[in-house]
């Protein structure tokens, strides 16, 4: 499965050159990951609630073309890997309704448990696994 | 006691119109205050550690002309009530060795213990008055 | 006229405290008021074509009580002033169907051109009034 | 030629998990970078006043372990490539004083003109190629 989130580009995303920094790819990537696991009734909110953190141990990006104030845009978030010792997704960004890719990246995260790295736990991995 | 604390403009702090977005002001005031208590011996990971947060209850701010990126800014942190209940600053931010006002603003903390408001404990009030 | 804009609570949006950094606040009025004004067909990017900019003169912002992540929040954008040499809103920001007021704020633009305060023309203006 | 800046972790850098945001270490490389280039009395500024953008075109990250709020970080900057074409560095970021490695990354960014690539003039190239 693959899951599509818009994000209108804030004014605050933006700098000098006019077009969105590239640090807040990064956090639309992370938008786009939150809005899959949503799909699968997997929160991070309940994650941690259980003690299960998630940190991010890798991320990439490659930007081909900049997006600008106020662009419509649609985050892609694709599952690589969804196992109990980690979530791997790629992301590919456009504007809406148009097929140039204008940044795509990928991420890595683990889970950890009093912060050592951990196993998911069933509960949780019986409803990531339907992500693939 | 007033407290000056550098700090320079970067490229992720500005934005389309090629000036400091007005929410980073915001967040410099913060890193002003942070300065000031640290001045005083306060660290705000010894006040959580000891389950003390501090919300920000009320920020003001004017804007006079516009930082721009690599500015070198001057962050004056002044205290206007450092008591129990709360803490007051207000903030003057220049260019560095110029007297021109580019912004300033107000905050004010609270203190809470266990997520109600509380009074700050000697132990933390007693280095804290001493900014006055 | 009032509107109201959705915002879901972004990871990177929270701090150390577990809740929205007071700054991020200041980013969703902004969010709010140019959905205001997409709403009166103004965009601050035909505004900024023009030659137009709308610098921030003033904020200011209290903080009732906190937003976590993932929390879906309601910000509404109350017109205060619209006239051809200002626009000042206020702001309330709510969880989605909830009465409570978790943060309420002000703002307030001007109108420049090369860098001088202007008088907003009338193409804008005309629109911009209809908000009131 | 390497250089090291030194960078204080916010309040605001953090997030829900009590750690920094992982895109606020793209963030720290950018700082990074902008204070190499500024040894080399190279200023993004000069550049942008002769009309030549810096778009970053890739960039990447592994964490190893978590900044916290407060941490005093030394962000290192490595030249990997420096040329009429591009500008490639690694990134390692430490606690002061600290051998382990936090995180460590990359970036390439490109030279525009008129909003196409180009090569960067003698001008600036001549003070480039000696941070090598």
């Amino acid at each position: 499965m693959t899951v599509k989130t818009l994000y209108r580009v804030k004014f605050f995303d933006t700098d000098t050159m006019g077009v969105v920094h590239h640090s807040n790819y990064i956090r639309m990537f992370e938008t786009g990951r939150v809005e899959f696991l949503r799909q699968l009734d997997l929160t991070l909110t309940e994650m941690m609630n259980d003690g299960i953190l998630f940190p991010i141990v890798d991320i990439g990006a490659k930007f081909h073309a900049p997006a600008k104030f106020d662009d419509e845009l649609e985050i892609e978030t694709i599952p690589e890997a969804l196992t109990r010792a980690k979530m791997q997704f790629s992301y590919i960004v456009r504007r809406c309704g148009d097929e140039k890719i204008l940044a795509e990246g990928t991420s890595t995260n683990v889970f950890t448990c009093d912060g050592k790295i951990c196993r998911l736990p069933e509960k949780f991995f019986s409803r990531l696994v339907k992500g693939l």
